[in-house]
Protein backbone atom coordinates (compact mmCIF):
# COMPACT_ATOMS: atom_id res chain seq x y z
CA UNK A 1 0.00 0.00 0.00
CA UNK A 2 2.80 2.32 1.07
CA UNK A 3 4.82 1.47 -1.93
CA UNK A 4 2.12 1.24 -4.42
CA UNK A 5 1.48 4.98 -3.23
CA UNK A 6 5.04 6.07 -3.52
CA UNK A 7 5.61 4.72 -7.43
CA UNK A 8 2.45 6.00 -9.13
CA UNK A 9 3.57 9.16 -8.06
CA UNK A 10 7.03 8.42 -9.64
CA UNK A 11 5.94 7.53 -12.49
CA UNK A 12 4.94 9.84 -15.29
CA UNK A 13 3.74 9.50 -19.17
CA UNK A 14 4.96 5.62 -18.33
CA UNK A 15 8.36 6.83 -17.72
CA UNK A 16 10.00 6.62 -14.32
CA UNK A 17 10.55 10.02 -13.23
CA UNK A 18 14.37 9.64 -12.67
CA UNK A 19 14.75 8.77 -15.90
CA UNK A 20 13.12 11.81 -17.24
CA UNK A 21 15.59 13.56 -15.35
CA UNK A 22 18.84 12.09 -17.37
CA UNK A 23 16.97 12.91 -20.44
CA UNK A 24 16.28 15.88 -19.58
CA UNK A 25 19.94 17.30 -18.24
CA UNK A 26 21.64 14.68 -20.63
CA UNK A 27 19.41 16.69 -23.92
CA UNK A 28 20.11 20.48 -21.70
CA UNK A 29 24.04 19.61 -21.64
CA UNK A 30 23.79 18.18 -25.26
CA UNK A 31 22.20 21.45 -26.95
CA UNK A 32 24.27 23.76 -24.58
CA UNK A 33 27.49 22.08 -25.20
CA UNK A 34 27.30 21.96 -29.10
CA UNK A 35 25.83 25.18 -29.36
CA UNK A 36 29.00 26.52 -27.38
CA UNK A 37 31.10 25.02 -30.32
CA UNK A 38 28.83 26.77 -33.10
CA UNK A 39 29.18 29.84 -31.33
CA UNK A 40 32.88 29.94 -30.71
CA UNK A 41 33.40 28.93 -34.03
CA UNK A 42 30.77 32.02 -35.46
CA UNK A 43 32.49 34.07 -32.90
CA UNK A 44 35.93 33.30 -34.71
CA UNK A 45 34.79 33.50 -38.34
CA UNK A 46 35.83 30.11 -38.55
CA UNK A 47 33.60 28.55 -41.46
CA UNK A 48 31.34 25.65 -41.96
CA UNK A 49 33.16 22.83 -41.94
CA UNK A 50 34.81 23.45 -38.91
CA UNK A 51 31.60 24.02 -37.40
CA UNK A 52 30.37 20.55 -38.54
CA UNK A 53 33.65 18.99 -37.77
CA UNK A 54 34.09 19.83 -34.26
CA UNK A 55 30.41 20.35 -33.67
CA UNK A 56 30.03 16.70 -34.33
CA UNK A 57 33.47 15.30 -33.07
CA UNK A 58 32.41 17.38 -29.72
CA UNK A 59 29.16 16.22 -29.83
CA UNK A 60 30.19 11.95 -29.65
CA UNK A 61 32.64 12.75 -27.62
CA UNK A 62 31.24 14.98 -24.62
CA UNK A 63 28.18 12.25 -25.32
CA UNK A 64 30.18 9.06 -24.26
CA UNK A 65 32.06 10.62 -21.30
CA UNK A 66 28.98 12.37 -19.97
CA UNK A 67 27.02 9.03 -20.03
CA UNK A 68 29.58 7.04 -19.25
CA UNK A 69 31.01 8.88 -16.02
CA UNK A 70 27.10 9.25 -15.34
CA UNK A 71 27.61 4.85 -15.07
CA UNK A 72 30.11 5.03 -12.91
CA UNK A 73 28.74 8.04 -10.59
CA UNK A 74 25.83 6.11 -10.36
CA UNK A 75 26.98 3.17 -9.83
CA UNK A 76 29.51 4.43 -7.18
CA UNK A 77 27.12 5.71 -5.26
CA UNK A 78 25.10 2.61 -5.07
CA UNK A 79 28.50 0.56 -4.16
CA UNK A 80 28.98 3.09 -1.47
CA UNK A 81 25.52 2.85 -0.12
CA UNK A 82 26.42 -0.96 -0.27
CA UNK A 83 29.15 -1.04 1.41
CA UNK A 84 27.69 0.71 4.29
CA UNK A 85 25.25 -1.13 4.59
CA UNK A 86 27.73 -4.29 5.02
CA UNK A 87 29.45 -2.37 6.95
CA UNK A 88 26.44 -1.67 9.92
CA UNK A 89 25.84 -5.60 9.90
CA UNK A 90 29.46 -6.46 10.40
CA UNK A 91 29.07 -4.08 13.35
CA UNK A 92 25.59 -5.35 14.41
CA UNK A 93 27.04 -8.90 14.83
CA UNK A 94 30.58 -7.54 16.14
CA UNK A 95 29.77 -4.50 18.21
CA UNK A 96 26.40 -5.34 19.15
CA UNK A 97 26.35 -3.16 22.37
CA UNK A 98 27.51 -0.45 20.93
CA UNK A 99 25.29 -0.57 17.96
CA UNK A 100 22.37 -1.14 20.52
CA UNK A 101 23.43 1.98 22.68
CA UNK A 102 23.18 4.20 19.10
CA UNK A 103 19.80 2.47 18.68
CA UNK A 104 18.53 3.90 22.21
CA UNK A 105 20.06 7.27 21.40
CA UNK A 106 18.06 7.69 18.01
CA UNK A 107 14.57 6.80 19.46
CA UNK A 108 15.66 8.83 23.08
CA UNK A 109 15.92 11.74 20.32
CA UNK A 110 12.42 10.79 18.76
CA UNK A 111 11.18 11.08 22.51
CA UNK A 112 11.17 7.74 23.80
CA UNK A 113 11.63 6.67 27.47
CA UNK A 114 12.02 4.13 30.27
CA UNK A 115 10.43 1.42 29.72
CA UNK A 116 8.72 2.00 26.04
CA UNK A 117 12.50 3.01 25.05
CA UNK A 118 13.87 -0.65 26.26
CA UNK A 119 11.10 -2.48 24.51
CA UNK A 120 11.37 -0.75 21.66
CA UNK A 121 14.98 -1.03 21.12
CA UNK A 122 14.54 -4.72 21.86
CA UNK A 123 12.10 -5.04 19.10
CA UNK A 124 14.44 -3.13 16.58
CA UNK A 125 17.17 -5.11 17.72
CA UNK A 126 15.53 -8.48 17.74
CA UNK A 127 15.52 -8.39 13.30
CA UNK A 128 19.01 -7.76 12.01
CA UNK A 129 17.46 -5.94 8.97
CA UNK A 130 15.21 -3.73 10.79
CA UNK A 131 18.36 -2.97 13.67
CA UNK A 132 20.80 -2.02 10.14
CA UNK A 133 17.82 -0.50 8.29
CA UNK A 134 17.38 1.99 11.31
CA UNK A 135 21.06 2.27 11.41
CA UNK A 136 21.24 3.30 7.56
CA UNK A 137 18.37 5.77 7.94
CA UNK A 138 18.87 7.00 11.21
CA UNK A 139 22.74 7.51 11.86
CA UNK A 140 24.22 7.81 8.36
CA UNK A 141 20.99 9.50 6.90
CA UNK A 142 21.42 7.38 3.37
CA UNK A 143 18.68 6.19 1.23
CA UNK A 144 19.14 3.89 -1.84
CA UNK A 145 19.67 5.25 -5.03
CA UNK A 146 16.81 3.14 -7.21
CA UNK A 147 18.24 4.31 -10.38
CA UNK A 148 19.98 0.94 -12.42
CA UNK A 149 23.85 2.65 -13.83
CA UNK A 150 22.99 1.39 -17.36
CA UNK A 151 20.03 2.67 -17.51
CA UNK A 152 20.67 6.23 -16.57
CA UNK A 153 24.07 6.26 -18.72
CA UNK A 154 21.65 5.30 -22.34
CA UNK A 155 18.77 7.52 -21.61
CA UNK A 156 21.83 10.20 -20.86
CA UNK A 157 23.83 9.29 -24.25
CA UNK A 158 20.66 8.75 -26.69
CA UNK A 159 19.08 12.00 -25.18
CA UNK A 160 22.93 14.00 -25.49
CA UNK A 161 22.94 13.25 -29.08
CA UNK A 162 19.35 13.84 -30.27
CA UNK A 163 19.02 17.13 -28.38
CA UNK A 164 22.78 17.73 -28.71
CA UNK A 165 22.66 17.67 -32.34
CA UNK A 166 19.70 20.37 -33.41
CA UNK A 167 22.32 23.29 -33.09
CA UNK A 168 24.15 21.12 -36.37
CA UNK A 169 20.92 20.46 -38.06
CA UNK A 170 21.09 23.81 -40.15
CA UNK A 171 24.96 23.80 -40.93
CA UNK A 172 24.81 19.60 -42.11
CA UNK A 173 21.40 20.21 -43.98
CA UNK A 174 21.70 23.71 -45.75
CA UNK A 175 25.54 24.93 -45.02
CA UNK A 176 27.24 22.34 -47.72
CA UNK A 177 25.50 22.47 -50.92
CA UNK A 178 23.95 25.93 -51.18
CA UNK A 179 25.49 30.08 -50.66
CA UNK A 180 23.71 30.59 -47.41
CA UNK A 181 25.83 32.98 -45.60
CA UNK A 182 27.22 31.91 -42.41
CA UNK A 183 25.42 34.21 -40.29
CA UNK A 184 21.90 33.24 -41.65
CA UNK A 185 23.25 29.26 -40.54
CA UNK A 186 23.79 31.21 -37.27
CA UNK A 187 20.25 32.52 -37.05
CA UNK A 188 18.72 29.09 -38.02
CA UNK A 189 20.61 27.33 -35.49
CA UNK A 190 20.10 30.10 -32.46
CA UNK A 191 16.30 29.29 -33.34
CA UNK A 192 16.59 25.61 -33.75
CA UNK A 193 18.43 25.54 -30.53
CA UNK A 194 16.26 28.02 -28.47
CA UNK A 195 13.39 25.51 -29.85
CA UNK A 196 14.72 22.70 -27.99
CA UNK A 197 15.87 24.81 -25.06
CA UNK A 198 12.47 25.73 -24.64
CA UNK A 199 10.90 22.44 -24.79
CA UNK A 200 13.69 20.35 -22.39
CA UNK A 201 12.92 23.37 -20.34
CA UNK A 202 9.67 22.60 -19.99
CA UNK A 203 10.17 19.34 -19.46
CA UNK A 204 12.54 19.90 -16.51
CA UNK A 205 9.86 21.69 -14.81
CA UNK A 206 8.48 17.54 -14.98
CA UNK A 207 11.27 17.06 -13.06
CA UNK A 208 11.56 19.71 -10.56
CA UNK A 209 8.10 19.79 -9.51
CA UNK A 210 8.25 23.65 -10.57
CA UNK A 211 6.47 26.87 -12.70
CA UNK A 212 7.33 25.50 -16.12
CA UNK A 213 8.00 29.29 -17.09
CA UNK A 214 10.98 28.95 -14.57
CA UNK A 215 11.87 26.23 -16.00
CA UNK A 216 12.16 26.72 -19.57
CA UNK A 217 13.53 30.42 -18.67
CA UNK A 218 16.44 29.30 -16.51
CA UNK A 219 17.15 26.63 -19.58
CA UNK A 220 17.01 29.47 -21.97
CA UNK A 221 19.28 32.06 -19.96
CA UNK A 222 21.63 29.16 -19.05
CA UNK A 223 22.08 28.35 -22.88
CA UNK A 224 21.62 31.67 -24.41
CA UNK A 225 24.82 33.31 -21.68
CA UNK A 226 26.97 30.16 -22.09
CA UNK A 227 26.69 30.46 -26.07
CA UNK A 228 27.47 34.57 -25.67
CA UNK A 229 30.72 33.37 -23.68
CA UNK A 230 32.04 30.97 -25.83
CA UNK A 231 31.11 33.20 -28.98
CA UNK A 232 32.91 36.27 -27.11
CA UNK A 233 35.77 34.25 -26.66
CA UNK A 234 36.05 33.27 -30.18
CA UNK A 235 35.59 37.02 -31.43
CA UNK A 236 38.79 37.96 -28.92
CA UNK A 237 40.69 35.24 -29.79
CA UNK A 238 40.45 35.54 -33.34
CA UNK A 239 41.44 39.25 -33.13
CA UNK A 240 44.43 38.21 -31.04
CA UNK A 241 45.62 35.07 -33.40
CA UNK A 242 44.40 35.77 -36.69
CA UNK B 1 27.87 11.76 19.47
CA UNK B 2 26.09 10.32 16.41
CA UNK B 3 26.56 13.34 14.40
CA UNK B 4 30.26 14.11 15.52
CA UNK B 5 30.89 10.52 14.35
CA UNK B 6 29.28 11.45 10.58
CA UNK B 7 31.41 14.25 10.65
CA UNK B 8 34.66 13.14 10.77
CA UNK B 9 33.94 10.54 8.59
CA UNK B 10 32.99 12.50 5.95
CA UNK B 11 36.11 15.06 6.47
CA UNK B 12 39.46 14.17 4.59
CA UNK B 13 42.30 16.72 4.73
CA UNK B 14 39.81 19.67 5.63
CA UNK B 15 38.18 19.38 2.77
CA UNK B 16 34.41 17.88 3.03
CA UNK B 17 34.07 14.92 1.02
CA UNK B 18 31.33 15.83 -0.82
CA UNK B 19 33.38 18.93 -2.16
CA UNK B 20 35.95 16.80 -3.46
CA UNK B 21 33.75 15.17 -5.48
CA UNK B 22 32.92 18.12 -6.90
CA UNK B 23 36.54 18.86 -7.46
CA UNK B 24 36.85 15.27 -9.22
CA UNK B 25 33.82 15.04 -11.59
CA UNK B 26 34.14 18.98 -12.85
CA UNK B 27 38.17 17.85 -12.85
CA UNK B 28 37.57 14.50 -15.03
CA UNK B 29 34.92 16.75 -17.20
CA UNK B 30 36.98 19.74 -17.97
CA UNK B 31 39.99 17.80 -18.84
CA UNK B 32 38.18 15.06 -21.23
CA UNK B 33 35.65 17.87 -22.85
CA UNK B 34 38.67 20.22 -23.81
CA UNK B 35 41.29 17.29 -25.10
CA UNK B 36 38.70 16.13 -26.86
CA UNK B 37 38.10 18.98 -28.87
CA UNK B 38 41.76 19.10 -29.16
CA UNK B 39 42.30 15.61 -30.73
CA UNK B 40 38.82 16.11 -33.39
CA UNK B 41 40.78 19.12 -34.47
CA UNK B 42 44.25 17.17 -34.65
CA UNK B 43 42.23 14.39 -36.40
CA UNK B 44 41.13 16.53 -38.97
CA UNK B 45 44.36 18.80 -39.12
CA UNK B 46 42.57 21.95 -38.43
CA UNK B 47 45.61 23.82 -36.73
CA UNK B 48 46.78 25.03 -33.56
CA UNK B 49 44.90 28.65 -33.75
CA UNK B 50 41.59 26.54 -34.12
CA UNK B 51 42.68 23.86 -30.95
CA UNK B 52 43.52 27.43 -29.10
CA UNK B 53 40.57 29.48 -30.13
CA UNK B 54 37.63 26.56 -30.02
CA UNK B 55 39.78 24.68 -26.77
CA UNK B 56 39.12 28.00 -24.73
CA UNK B 57 35.68 28.86 -26.26
CA UNK B 58 34.59 25.67 -25.34
CA UNK B 59 36.08 25.61 -21.80
CA UNK B 60 34.48 28.69 -20.49
CA UNK B 61 31.30 27.98 -22.09
CA UNK B 62 30.86 23.92 -20.83
CA UNK B 63 32.88 24.94 -17.81
CA UNK B 64 29.81 27.65 -17.16
CA UNK B 65 27.09 25.68 -18.17
CA UNK B 66 28.48 22.60 -16.20
CA UNK B 67 28.60 24.49 -12.48
CA UNK B 68 25.48 26.82 -13.52
CA UNK B 69 23.73 23.37 -14.27
CA UNK B 70 25.12 21.68 -11.07
CA UNK B 71 23.85 24.89 -9.52
CA UNK B 72 20.47 24.49 -10.46
CA UNK B 73 20.40 20.66 -9.98
CA UNK B 74 21.27 21.21 -6.69
CA UNK B 75 19.12 23.50 -5.75
CA UNK B 76 16.61 21.73 -7.03
CA UNK B 77 17.11 18.56 -5.02
CA UNK B 78 17.38 20.31 -1.89
CA UNK B 79 13.69 22.77 -2.71
CA UNK B 80 12.41 18.89 -3.81
CA UNK B 81 12.82 17.62 -0.06
CA UNK B 82 11.49 21.28 1.06
CA UNK B 83 8.35 20.67 -0.62
CA UNK B 84 7.83 16.93 0.54
CA UNK B 85 8.41 17.82 4.22
CA UNK B 86 6.30 20.76 3.65
CA UNK B 87 3.16 18.85 2.24
CA UNK B 88 4.20 16.19 5.03
CA UNK B 89 3.77 19.11 7.69
CA UNK B 90 0.48 19.61 5.61
CA UNK B 91 -0.77 15.93 5.65
CA UNK B 92 0.43 15.66 8.97
CA UNK B 93 -2.02 18.49 9.84
CA UNK B 94 -4.86 17.68 7.52
CA UNK B 95 -5.05 14.23 7.19
CA UNK B 96 -4.02 12.83 10.94
CA UNK B 97 -6.24 9.69 11.33
CA UNK B 98 -4.36 8.44 7.64
CA UNK B 99 -0.99 9.63 8.75
CA UNK B 100 -1.06 8.03 11.70
CA UNK B 101 -2.10 4.51 10.20
CA UNK B 102 0.73 4.46 7.87
CA UNK B 103 3.35 5.43 10.88
CA UNK B 104 1.05 2.28 12.23
CA UNK B 105 2.02 0.06 8.96
CA UNK B 106 5.77 1.44 9.11
CA UNK B 107 6.28 0.06 12.17
CA UNK B 108 4.05 -2.92 12.16
CA UNK B 109 6.82 -3.53 9.03
CA UNK B 110 8.99 -3.52 11.52
CA UNK B 111 8.18 -6.11 13.85
CA UNK B 112 6.09 -4.18 16.38
CA UNK B 113 2.62 -5.69 17.07
CA UNK B 114 -0.14 -5.25 19.75
CA UNK B 115 0.16 -2.43 22.60
CA UNK B 116 3.92 -1.68 21.72
CA UNK B 117 2.65 -0.72 18.38
CA UNK B 118 -0.02 1.80 19.86
CA UNK B 119 2.38 2.98 22.39
CA UNK B 120 5.35 3.74 19.74
CA UNK B 121 2.46 4.84 17.08
CA UNK B 122 1.43 7.52 20.16
CA UNK B 123 4.86 8.81 20.67
CA UNK B 124 6.14 9.04 17.28
CA UNK B 125 2.54 11.21 16.35
CA UNK B 126 2.83 13.28 19.01
CA UNK B 127 5.65 15.47 17.96
CA UNK B 128 5.12 16.47 14.77
CA UNK B 129 8.66 17.12 13.68
CA UNK B 130 9.19 13.70 14.31
CA UNK B 131 6.35 12.52 12.85
CA UNK B 132 7.06 14.30 9.79
CA UNK B 133 10.68 13.09 10.07
CA UNK B 134 9.36 9.89 9.95
CA UNK B 135 7.36 9.62 7.04
CA UNK B 136 10.24 11.49 5.10
CA UNK B 137 12.67 9.14 6.11
CA UNK B 138 10.81 5.78 5.74
CA UNK B 139 7.49 6.40 3.24
CA UNK B 140 10.07 8.67 0.76
CA UNK B 141 12.72 7.37 1.70
CA UNK B 142 13.92 11.06 1.19
CA UNK B 143 17.20 12.65 3.25
CA UNK B 144 18.05 16.25 2.86
CA UNK B 145 21.48 16.70 0.32
CA UNK B 146 24.09 19.03 2.42
CA UNK B 147 25.00 20.26 -0.36
CA UNK B 148 25.18 23.95 -0.68
CA UNK B 149 24.60 24.91 -4.08
CA UNK B 150 26.84 27.86 -4.54
CA UNK B 151 29.90 26.11 -2.94
CA UNK B 152 28.98 23.09 -5.38
CA UNK B 153 28.99 25.20 -8.33
CA UNK B 154 31.89 27.53 -7.73
CA UNK B 155 33.96 24.24 -6.56
CA UNK B 156 32.51 22.84 -10.25
CA UNK B 157 33.63 25.51 -11.97
CA UNK B 158 36.98 26.27 -10.25
CA UNK B 159 37.78 22.90 -11.18
CA UNK B 160 36.78 22.50 -14.42
CA UNK B 161 38.83 25.55 -15.15
CA UNK B 162 41.99 24.61 -13.39
CA UNK B 163 41.95 21.04 -15.05
CA UNK B 164 39.99 21.30 -18.06
CA UNK B 165 42.89 24.11 -19.59
CA UNK B 166 45.88 21.39 -19.05
CA UNK B 167 45.18 19.59 -22.41
CA UNK B 168 45.72 23.53 -24.16
CA UNK B 169 48.77 24.80 -22.30
CA UNK B 170 51.07 22.79 -24.88
CA UNK B 171 49.41 24.95 -27.86
CA UNK B 172 49.28 28.61 -25.85
CA UNK B 173 52.75 28.11 -24.63
CA UNK B 174 55.09 26.35 -27.61
CA UNK B 175 52.55 26.71 -30.52
CA UNK B 176 52.67 29.95 -31.22
CA UNK B 177 56.00 30.96 -31.41
CA UNK B 178 58.10 28.36 -32.86
CA UNK B 179 58.20 25.63 -35.26
CA UNK B 180 57.15 23.12 -33.13
CA UNK B 181 54.96 20.26 -35.59
CA UNK B 182 51.17 19.76 -34.69
CA UNK B 183 51.82 16.07 -34.22
CA UNK B 184 54.45 16.83 -31.34
CA UNK B 185 52.29 19.64 -29.95
CA UNK B 186 49.40 16.96 -29.87
CA UNK B 187 51.77 14.35 -27.74
CA UNK B 188 52.83 16.98 -25.31
CA UNK B 189 49.19 17.69 -25.17
CA UNK B 190 48.61 13.71 -24.43
CA UNK B 191 50.85 13.24 -21.56
CA UNK B 192 50.08 16.09 -19.56
CA UNK B 193 46.15 15.25 -19.94
CA UNK B 194 47.28 12.18 -18.98
CA UNK B 195 49.21 12.95 -15.78
CA UNK B 196 46.35 15.44 -15.15
CA UNK B 197 43.67 12.16 -15.12
CA UNK B 198 46.12 10.14 -12.96
CA UNK B 199 46.12 12.81 -10.25
CA UNK B 200 42.44 13.55 -10.65
CA UNK B 201 41.40 9.43 -11.01
CA UNK B 202 43.50 8.61 -7.68
CA UNK B 203 41.50 11.12 -5.98
CA UNK B 204 38.15 9.76 -7.14
CA UNK B 205 39.16 6.84 -5.43
CA UNK B 206 39.08 8.94 -2.33
CA UNK B 207 35.09 9.74 -3.10
CA UNK B 208 34.20 6.38 -4.50
CA UNK B 209 36.24 4.74 -1.62
CA UNK B 210 37.51 2.10 -4.19
CA UNK B 211 41.22 0.84 -4.78
CA UNK B 212 42.83 3.44 -6.15
CA UNK B 213 44.17 1.71 -9.46
CA UNK B 214 40.52 1.01 -10.75
CA UNK B 215 39.88 4.86 -10.42
CA UNK B 216 42.96 5.65 -12.30
CA UNK B 217 42.33 2.80 -14.81
CA UNK B 218 38.83 3.93 -15.06
CA UNK B 219 39.58 7.45 -15.79
CA UNK B 220 42.21 7.18 -18.05
CA UNK B 221 39.92 4.51 -19.81
CA UNK B 222 37.28 7.21 -20.15
CA UNK B 223 39.41 10.09 -21.40
CA UNK B 224 41.37 7.79 -23.86
CA UNK B 225 37.86 6.81 -25.47
CA UNK B 226 36.36 9.71 -25.46
CA UNK B 227 39.37 11.62 -27.46
CA UNK B 228 39.80 8.33 -29.60
CA UNK B 229 36.16 9.05 -30.55
CA UNK B 230 36.45 12.85 -31.07
CA UNK B 231 40.02 12.08 -33.51
CA UNK B 232 38.45 9.34 -35.43
CA UNK B 233 35.40 11.62 -35.80
CA UNK B 234 37.48 14.69 -36.73
CA UNK B 235 39.21 12.52 -39.49
CA UNK B 236 36.59 10.67 -41.22
CA UNK B 237 34.87 14.40 -41.42
CA UNK B 238 38.19 15.21 -42.50
CA UNK B 239 37.76 12.86 -45.95
CA UNK B 240 34.46 13.79 -46.91
CA UNK B 241 34.33 17.51 -46.17
CA UNK B 242 38.06 18.84 -46.73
Amino acid sequence: MLHHEIQSEDKILFFKKEYISEFVYGGIDGAITTFAVVAGAEGASLGITVVIILGLANLIADGFSMSVGNYFSTKASRDNFDRHKAREYWEVEHLGEAEKAEIREVYEAKGFRGELLNQVVEVITSDKDVWVDTMMKEELEMTKDGKTPIKTASVTFLSFLAVGSIPLLAYIFAGLDSGIANSELFLYSSILTGIALTIVGALKSIVTERNIMAGIAETLLLGGLAASLAYFVGDVLEQVFM
